[in-house]
């Protein structure tokens, strides 16, 4: 039995926008611990009244006067920069960890089981909401039915109900330029944090408020860290994992990350009340909501998929993620934030879920290529994970239920999920 | 009530790989009749006497003998050619039709509810076979993990069990080169009908029979005949519908299909007892199956879509489908068989589904673009239909309960269908 540890959500565990190899973990742990870790969302400044005021952490952590900005560093960016904001928005979701894991070394799998996820407890009577933008890197941006503005950034702010699994749409406004608490012109929603101003909106009540948006809670961020000597951005997904924004990431699944750092450095932020394929419009329902994680180590030399890739696996399904370019890190190096948003491709992203897919059937699932390929095209379903996160996602989908006559079957037959309240919570740095 | 008819599948109702706006329909219906069509699959030569010897029909279509063949022309090419054979391969489906709908005119919507689909009665003791191809134009072809013969063709026999909704593989073997009846000789598999010589190929049936492919019988081919004076291939899908292999094309689904020509000339093919999106290898497990349709009209000025564009509704789903070239035929014309498949992206088809599913989700379920744009990033799910019919396809999934306390959701929240058995068996030609 695993030790239990709690991890808040405050300027000690949360990073803004970025990863890097050289910060200390905030958490030691051992294999087969099971850590409870608070997330929050980087859009609660699109309604501060509604998504940060009366939360302690969240005020603590979206605190910007022309003072004191608790978090200065948003982004891998320039940390001087004037224009945008320090880190230059170069990466924009709350991160919580790093979180070490005694014995992992490089080459070896980290499984993370998703035991629970749960709404961040809500300041406002049992009230949540969760914000959605149509962005400016959404796939909508200048190609829309309203030719007189179609370049406009929409927030929707949505009723959350954990208790109906559902959300309501609730308001949106047409979001406006923004002076920051430092001084600077947004023309655009370029910088995380910025706290939208009521009266530079106007908040449209008149919509379906009636619509049903089945919850989908999960975590947009999973990943380790990544081996490279600087700083990396937190939006493009990679072989590492990260910002894979694939919603099956939710309760009773598992992930499969590649250890690239000693100690593995587990990170997770970006949290979603719902999402679907694509991620359309840039954003999912971004809302606050806590992880309870168990991890365990698959050692190199066990390593049973014949990937160096992340992949989800739920109940029912196991999941193959490919990406336009793989390993993007090392192709396009620190110019990835100027070059990857340009040369993506949804095609790229296909042969890659296709070529890993291929490997899992036949090294995972012991099928030759040729049983591979007919599979794939029978009974394998390839979707649109993202395609507004600069390295483009595809996914493939195998039903378990393809195998469960076969050997293979009996590994994950009899999983059992710990799912009563952790009690105890300690908390170590 | 409608009357009721029964179009079997024979030399008079099949045609091969091609449609025509110049051929006169083999069945001329009101709205609202009910028609149940033999629909053949143009695979069974990969395995004659498990589907097709004993079947008379089936026996007919594919005689192909140094003095007869049924049926000459294969695809819409030169009827002249002797390097592949009359019509050039050029399209290859077995479609059954065209069916004349009285009073339909272009621009109308023609409704085809999909009341039941069965197997193709068996001539083997109630045991069913399908076959899959992982063909030259499938999406591994040349990038297999085996470096040694990236380049095979690979046939996978299925026994298809409807009982247990099932199927399971049962052999497969490399396709080898083969002389055809007429005596040309066919390097790859680029001729359909062919009957694969057992002397020619060496069966492998040490695969693993265990795996359970769930059943998902839909017709790849559900359109209307364009207009277009020429032949048109079989083989892209395009706003006329055809070839679109979309599997949520099964019972209880609907097409909406925008007509053409007058009498909208319903053509079915194509028919797969399961297929996964993307139909990786170039084909579906190719089954032959019989549909039961009800056919409705929509007429011009009552189209509530805003669509020019195949719609596939499920009881709990719509379907928008897009394609890499929304109208290949006024793109491409004749050259659309050289073209289209090299110019082809998985990116364009999205941009085209996301822009239909922006048009139906305004237009059809009255959302302001805002709305739709934010539903389509945290609901809507993109995924890819297929990459292997030269025109791609990308479709959105819009599940119908988010609108269940809308008042759109009426309009389809009681259908009920008709699936008693049809007893009055007419056929008129």
């Amino acid at each position: 039995m695993g030790k239990k540890y709690y991890i808040p959500a405050n300027s000690n565990t949360v990073k803004w926008g970025y990863y890097n190899k050289n910060i200390p973990p905030i958490l030691k742990i051992d294999p087969g611990d099971v850590v409870t870790i608070e997330v929050l969302t980087h859009h609660a400044g699109d309604a501060y009244d509604l998504m940060i005021k009366g939360d302690k952490n969240m005020e603590e952590i979206y605190e910007w006067t022309n003072i004191k900005k608790t978090i200065n560093r948003r982004g891998m960016g320039d940390i001087n920069d004037k224009s945008i904001g320090p880190g230059k928005g170069y990466g924009v979701h709350l991160i919580t960890g790093p979180v070490y894991i005694n014995g992992a070394k490089p080459g070896d799998i980290l499984k993370v089981e998703i035991l629970d996820i749960y709404p961040r407890p809500s300041p406002n009577k049992n009230k949540y909401y969760g914000s959605n933008l149509a962005a400016s890197w959404g796939y909508q941006y200048g190609d829309l039915l309203n030719k007189h503005s179609p370049k406009k950034e929409v927030v929707s702010i949505y009723n959350v109900l954990p208790s109906k699994k559902i959300a309501n749409p609730y308001y949106n406004y047409v979001w406006k330029p923004q002076i920051d608490s430092s001084g600077i012109y947004h023309k655009s929603y370029n910088y995380p944090g910025i706290i939208v101003k009521n009266k530079t909106i106007r908040k449209n009540y008149k919509i379906n408020n009636k619509l049903n948006i089945k919850l989908r809670p999960h975590f947009g961020i999973l990943g380790v860290t990544p081996n490279y000597n600087n700083m990396v951005s937190s939006i493009p997904p990679s072989n590492f994992g990260g910002n894979i924004d694939n919603w099956r990431a939710g309760k009773y699944s598992s992930i499969y990350l590649p250890v690239q750092v000693d100690g593995a450095n587990f990170i997770v932020g970006d949290s979603h009340a719902s999402q679907g394929d694509s991620e359309l419009s840039g954003t999912a329902i971004e809302f606050s909501m806590t992880g309870k994680f168990r991890f365990t180590l698959i050692k190199k030399n066990e390593n049973p998929f014949g990937l160096n890739s992340p992949i989800i696996e739920t109940p029912t399904e196991w999941i193959i993620q490919g990406f336009s370019y793989p390993d993007y890190l090392k192709e396009f190096g620190k110019q990835s934030q100027e070059l990857i948003g340009k040369k993506s491709s949804i095609d790229a992203a296909m042969r890659d879920a296709y070529r890993k897919t291929n490997i899992f059937l036949t090294k995972y699932m012991k099928l030759s290529e040729d049983e591979a390929i007919s599979i794939m095209s029978v009974a394998v379903d390839f979707g649109i994970t993202q395609i507004v996160d600069m390295n483009y996602g595809v996914h493939a989908i195998i039903r378990k239920n393809i195998f469960k006559n076969s050997n293979n079957f009996n590994k994950y037959k009899n999983r059992k999920y710990v799912t009563k309240k952790i009690k105890i919570h300690k908390y170590k740095k």
